[in-house]
């Protein structure tokens, strides 16, 4: 996304929010990090400041910035970051029990937080005993996490009434993203290959937890009316379902020096996605077998992907899904220029819709 | 416990707070339940119900509900239940979690959930992803009973000003009981054998997570001064920590029939207890030998766990906690008779003190 962050004043607007994001997390990971230096879990705070530091796109706090500006929010930015960074926070707890949930070994470039706990112990215990340590601490660093990211919020200084406006957003959110995460799981252990599916599944995980309720809680923390959050739900939808989709054809054919992420562990995890959902659906007996053998197996190379690439591209499953993000992404923005939405805001929103679905990042 | 409940007034009373809690627990799941039935998380909210069902002791709900009455809090009784049945709430987050790190198998007499929850698949999936799922899905059954916890907790009926009095105390109780666990984690993979380690686990885990906080929130929400909250915090360490102790005398020594819970458990995953400390501090070499021998032996049967026994009774590890337990049941009995409470709050935490301390349940 870097490359159009440079490119006019929504993208240098956004880049700016992203910093201050930063900011507003690491401020709270520092007074952390002191209060508890003296006890032991001083490391596993240190492994949660470098996550931080290991980057991503910060692109539920920046939209939890941008309802807030969209619903006439003005002023109380220190209190919308430290909110917006909460969100982080938030996320951050999702993506370390995820990543144990699907034993990825690599997440922003770095070993992902389960596998840098698993440190060797003084006890001369075995791999297993040293996995299992980084899998229960990664479990443990998750849910503290969790925890911080509602203290933050709390502590972010809006007044009760405007905290108190937003508590049904965050509940929802948090049981949205479970539900997502479930569907997930069950789709993965079943091998559900239904496109209807893993909509739905894609719908919860993405377009509603990592869209719409982040640009609900900043608009309902400037009191925004039910036109609009109506419109914010309107956006969000069908550009976070262009997201996930952008997210799933990267998992497979992106390039891991701009994404941080293999593009094997999709595959040997046999995540369900669309994209393999869709090729499910048009493939001839002979693919089927195929990927049947090579999705899903962890022993998968370089070499067994470039097939899955070939089937998934020959059965047209990436141009339908290209024509799905097209369409997605269309939807969302027609939805914007009607939008009662202050106009920098809706200027952001159209940036950040144009870049999160293009093709590389 | 069940034996004391019905020995006099307070235990009548504790007994008819445990009912009022679980109702209150009960309303809040059947409500989720009812609102989610068409989605793929009513089986797992179906487990939460079961996991009420199970039993439990309800002890931080009905300290909960003891600090509010400590403090002069008076009426808002369906307020109160809730906050104290949102801390139930949290503790089962903690449990399911908690057994997940442990490799558990029993809780309360019924399978974990992380076992419960490992259902054969319809994809021909192994045992190994079978297990896998369950564990995954317990994962995300913690999480969201974490996430509902804290929205109980705010949906309790308690006005802004109370809900946030209690803020920091719900932040540090979630905070040291991370450290607690994580403790325990570092000390059990690191072999540490420690009284001064293992008592320092046991002043997070149980002394600060399971006694102080309780009285404190409750205690909170009914504005309590600083000498009420300081009068619950000089019950709570010394009465907590004989809990812990009678606790883990009851892991190895106590009947499964009352206790719900397996008696091999501890010493198969060789849980780093007071206990066993203790003992490793004074058994000869040839005691240590069979210690390290059979310890963590995931294959201990109850002819090894005999021998174990047998060595920590000849070490005299067991007469020095039953010791350890009655010095601080005294302390914190000593600091009831001086504590600012009302009256009839202070009864029913002497009564709370002698069950939970008692040598069976």
């Amino acid at each position: 996304m870097t490359d159009q962050l440079v490119s006019g004043g929504p993208a240098t607007e956004i880049a700016r929010i992203r910093d201050e994001i930063d900011d507003a997390l690491k401020t709270f990971l520092f007074a952390k990090n002191r209060m508890l230096a003296d006890t032991q879990l001083s490391p596993l705070i240190r492994q949660l400041c470098e996550f931080v530091d290991a980057g991503g796109k910060r692109l539920r706090p920046t939209l939890c910035c941008l309802g807030w500006r969209a619903a006439g929010g003005d002023g109380q930015r220190d209190e919308v970051l430290r909110a917006a960074a909460s969100l982080e926070l938030f996320h951050m707890f999702a993506l370390i029990h995820d990543d144990i949930m699907d034993s990825s070994e690599i997440r922003r470039g770095q070993p992902t937080l389960h596998r840098s706990l698993a440190a060797p112990c003084q006890g001369g215990c075995d791999s297993a005993a040293i996995e299992r340590f980084g899998i229960n601490s990664a479990i443990l660093l998750g849910d503290l996490a969790f925890a911080w990211s509602d203290e933050l919020f709390h502590a972010s200084g809006f007044r009760s009434g405007q905290l108190r406006a937003v508590r049904p957003v965050i509940d929802s959110m948090r049981t949205e993203l479970m539900l997502g995460q479930y569907l997930d799981l069950f789709a993965h252990c079943n091998q559900v290959s239904d496109v209807s599916v893993t909509l739905t599944t894609t719908r919860y995980k993405t377009a509603k937890y990592t869209v719409e309720r982040p640009l609900h809680v900043g608009a309902s923390l400037a009191g925004a009316t039910k036109d609009v959050l109506d419109a914010c739900t309107q956006f969000a939808l069908p550009i976070g379902e262009a997201f996930q989709l952008r997210d799933d054809l990267l998992g497979v054919f992106g390039d891991p020096a701009i994404t941080g992420k293999s593009r094997l562990d999709d595959l040997r995890d046999g995540k369900s996605t669309t994209l393999l959902a869709l090729a499910r659906q048009s493939a001839g007996a002979d693919d089927l077998a195929t990927l049947q053998r090579l999705i899903g197996n962890p022993a998968l190379d370089e070499d067994g992907a470039m097939i899955v690439r070939r089937i998934l591209t020959d059965t047209g499953a990436v141009a339908t899904l290209e024509t799905m993000i097209s369409e997605r992404r269309c939807q969302a923005l027609a939805q914007l220029d009607d939008a009662p939405f202050e106009p920098a805001a809706t200027a952001s929103l159209r940036h950040l819709a144009h870049a999160a679905t293009a093709r590389t990042s």
